[in-house]
């Protein structure tokens, strides 16, 4: 059987061509092989898809910071996804998936790839495809916090909190569920992580920016809420299609595997769910804004989106198409009564990514038994607990240990003229806007 | 054999490993699974690439409409999608493919989906990412009349109708020739929708663009004709570059199947060919313009892409390259020349999306009979003018009901300020262009 | 055999379920058909991943580029990826792959495809999917020169050039190794290209930049280097990102082969080798540039992922995860050093290509030794002085030749104004930056 893996696809059409029919095992050597070959592509088109999503959070906030701090967000979008991809192979993945065996954790190191040629017929898939497919997720992470933080956190604070979240808290968390730990022995549900990978980032951008502190001059002292509207809603409704398309892999390869007939179609569901719930959320919020402030709000149609598409996360497969409406319209209308709230309470998320992610998040995950008989709301709500419990204080203790040490926001007058003209010293748009009117 | 659809890929190999020879039924059904999961895997990444033209066209119409409308096009396309998403699942599938039998039009009621784990091994494929790739076809119709009709039409107006066209017209001229009705049997041929999405789209756009009137100030008194111009080329460029990646899928995956050697070496020629046409539409813009204007114009060049692509979509299959270089370069020929002629006849058309998709689209359909001999010119003669005037007409009575009762468009001075602060409250640039005049 | 492939999926499940178990032969033939589909399956994904790296090199450039530059940058690159389509299919792709048999080019003539519905078993994969592949690498080659020379280019002098690079001097080179031509019997090795793609576009942009000269007010007459800041940084992210996406295709279907787990392993060994090389060098362009210069460049970081990525081009597969990271980073570090190094020898290159594609495609190629022992230094070093040469000189003669006839630089008055006004005469943001200024 192994030597098949060395022959090309053309030798191997010889082979079968010419190999007797009486040596009937190497036909089923053949159909191993195409459910192999099935499962390592899936996850590759999967993985490229939510990769992509990196670029979906990069132009989503560039287009809702304004412009003096875009070239900023770029930066870090940029440079949080390659640190996850560094960490998530330091210690991230065997931390999340190696040895974890109902316990919080796995095992410390650096993950090893298949050797060239390589198979790992155990398995069923390549295990780079499945490092490439899990890192991505990581990386996803760690893009929701950069949006809530910005317009005023330092840059390296940014970046070390990243390292630490990508390399050790996620994938603690992770292990407890995907890594079959000890929140998967009790029976918790998290199809493609509306907890494991939302709320994660949810809660330590919550946490955040509390500690944080909201922008200068976001409320003013007789309690009024300053509008700061976003740079660029093209660049916005750009990212938020980027997101969507992506979810098509996020949510549509986590089924995990496409080599039987079952699983593929079960993946067709889940594109299909995964697209009714983003429709609902998006058509939720425009109604919901036309009757509360007579207008639409493109950006809370965007978050939305967004919303719908976190919700259904938790459980894209079992749902009917009107549970998959109902759940992502739910996650639409969180967002339209939470982002007035937050502001109530002056925390300043500037990207609405708290109510999207950590608020839609949680919905979701609680709304998994209503679709999926096999899962019960108790477990599910000892997930969300646990896991928001574990981010949100193993978060603040890093804030706070880098506001002690190098500080973790810039100061007034820096925060005034724009991080980019600070830490960055690239404008986004040298020619006009903010940089325009100096000339 | 049906038991096989529980095994996931790793129980498979397993299963596969251990089987006895004689078991010789088993390799079939591993056979039929590979066909199946091909052609379902072929629906979901057309579907996704489709999927992704909906951000094409957002980009396009923000690129091409001016600054103070730029938000209500955002909105308006993500609207459009998620509109097009619901409708084609409450009415517009089983509308346009169940039951349609040589008719009019389909059978009424929402469509059901495979079962979790389910199989469906008599169609073929996942009958849900079947759904999910007709879906996004329905949506690229809405987006067409969004950019024509741009910059002084209402929300509420454009959204009505477009859940009108997404849920009713669309399916039912779809059906009758993809859904097996009276055009497909009397022998009409349109391999992936140059009339049925694309003229479908181009004719509610020009009825509506009658109705409707031109922008404010476009055409003046004494009969010139006032260049508006968008308010971005990179982003109308980047829109044009996803359309075109995005067809690949459009026209590929309509080959309906890859579990043949046969079917992906179809695609393989409908990939090449779509190339093809729509390089030979950008090449004959640029040099067409050249020489009448001296100059070379981006946004020509970007409809000519555009119109290459809509002419090959009729029939992308058959053509030699030549005849798909010919096809397309006659596509862009007819936007240069079509776009002057519409302004002479006082027709608005902020995009170009008549010349683009109802000319070039009329086109590609008549011209099929030069590449697949099995067509012949009086059935595409007929459809072309049958579809044409049922979404006439019934586009008509539809835009003109909505200006009898709501309104169809704007006041005028709402159309000075620009529809994002009159309709949607939040402008797209608020810190440059208009917005920072204003500052 | 034959007969199978005018199956459709459908019709193949009927018949594999009815065949007879005695008809062996059959059930061969169908694990033959899926090897074919999975490659050709390959090809047509990586090609649309790499088509879309044009729409990348389009974002990116034009974010790199002044205001009054935008739209010809937006124009340049949708034509020469128009060009780079008919020309290789023209001439290019039978000068670089029929009849090379160690020489220098191969035979001259256009390209024919797969017959509809026709197979082509001996070669394992649709020949149309493999042009398409190809095409697109010959048109990443055309978009490297578009960006160094931008913003004093004359358009029909750069599209000139277009056509011959992509009908005639690319293929030419790419037919010496991966036309199994004189470089490949001699050892040398190019896995995806980082010589005979990146460091073919970066020697005729090094060539043509210096024939150029460099932009006006570039280089001051006291000896200062003028900064000409970009005019959009999230333009030029978005370009990055999309390029970032487009190499899993690039460098994972170079591949050539899914058909079998040893390719499929490979692949994904690709996909994660690929991410790493471009982690690392954004991670150290912005150490460097912290360090360095007390801030991040975000532009540097972006040209560092895209140095990594170009790097780890020439052999993507056979390092280690430490290995990978170490090419990335030196392709990260020589950004750094190169882009001052340029200036100081009045190189004018507009967008940092010169670094990235030309220095980074040198340095993978040298150390593919590193990781892959069946590669000896001394043929990869002929290799890049060979085609260095090659390119470089014919380069040369052509840029010459076009300066001595139609003119190769518009006049300073015009360059002044921008080539948006003068060539194109759409500006790129008429309501804002330089637009609105004039207003």
């Amino acid at each position: 059987m192994k030597n098949l893996k060395i022959l090309s696809g053309a030798a191997l059409a010889t082979l079968a061509l010419s190999v007797a029919p009486a040596m009937a095992e190497e036909k089923y050597a053949l159909a191993v092989d195409t459910a192999y070959i099935f499962n390592t592509l899936l996850f590759l088109i999967g993985g490229f898809l939510v990769m992509w999503m990196a670029a979906g959070f990069a132009m989503l906030e560039a287009g809702l910071v304004r412009t003096k701090n875009v070239s900023m967000q770029c930066l870090k979008n940029i440079a949080l996804y390659s640190i996850a991809g560094i960490m998530f192979w330091v210690t991230g993945y065997n931390l999340m998936y190696t040895g974890v065996d109902g316990g919080f954790f796995g095992s410390f190191g650096t993950y090893s790839f298949d050797a060239v040629g390589g198979d790992a017929l155990d398995t069923g898939y390549s295990t780079a495809s499945d490092w490439f497919f899990q890192m991505v997720f990581c990386a996803t992470t760690a893009s929701i916090v950069s949006g809530t933080m910005a317009e005023r956190v330092k840059l390296w604070a940014f970046l070390i909190f990243t390292v630490l979240l990508t390399g050790v808290l996620y994938p603690i968390t992770g292990s407890w569920e995907w890594g079959a730990g000890w929140l998967d022995e009790m029976g918790f549900s998290d199809f493609a992580g509306s907890t494991l990978v939302h709320s994660v980032g949810g809660w330590a951008a919550l946490v955040g920016a509390i500690i944080l502190g909201p922008r200068s001059g976001k409320y003013g002292k007789a309690g009024q809420v300053n509008v700061m509207p976003g740079s660029s809603m093209p660049l916005a409704t750009l990212g938020t299609f980027i997101l969507w398309l992506g979810w098509f892999g996020f949510n549509g390869a986590s089924q995990l595997a496409m080599g039987t007939i079952g699983d593929v179609t079960d993946i067709s569901r889940i594109f299909a769910n995964t697209n009714m719930a983003a429709a609902a959320g998006v058509v939720t919020t425009i109604l919901l804004t036309q009757i509360l402030y007579k207008k639409v709000d493109v950006t809370m149609a965007l978050n939305g989106a967004l919303a719908g598409l976190v919700a259904i996360t938790a459980e894209p497969l079992t749902p009917s198409v009107p549970q998959a409406m109902f759940i992502g319209a739910v996650g639409g209308a969180l967002v339209v009564f939470a982002v007035p709230l937050l502001d109530k309470l002056k925390i300043d998320d500037v990207v609405g990514a708290i109510p999207v992610h950590l608020l839609a998040g949680i919905w979701g995950t609680l709304v998994v038994p209503l679709s999926n008989s096999d899962v019960s709301f108790l477990p599910q709500l000892v997930g969300v607990v646990s896991i928001g419990a574990f981010i949100s204080i193993s978060s603040a203790l890093i804030w706070l240990a880098i506001k002690a040490t190098i500080g973790l926001r810039v100061g007034e007058e820096e925060e005034a003229l724009g991080l980019d003209k600070v830490e960055i010293g690239v404008e986004a748009y040298p020619e006009f806007g903010q940089g325009s009117q100096r000339l």
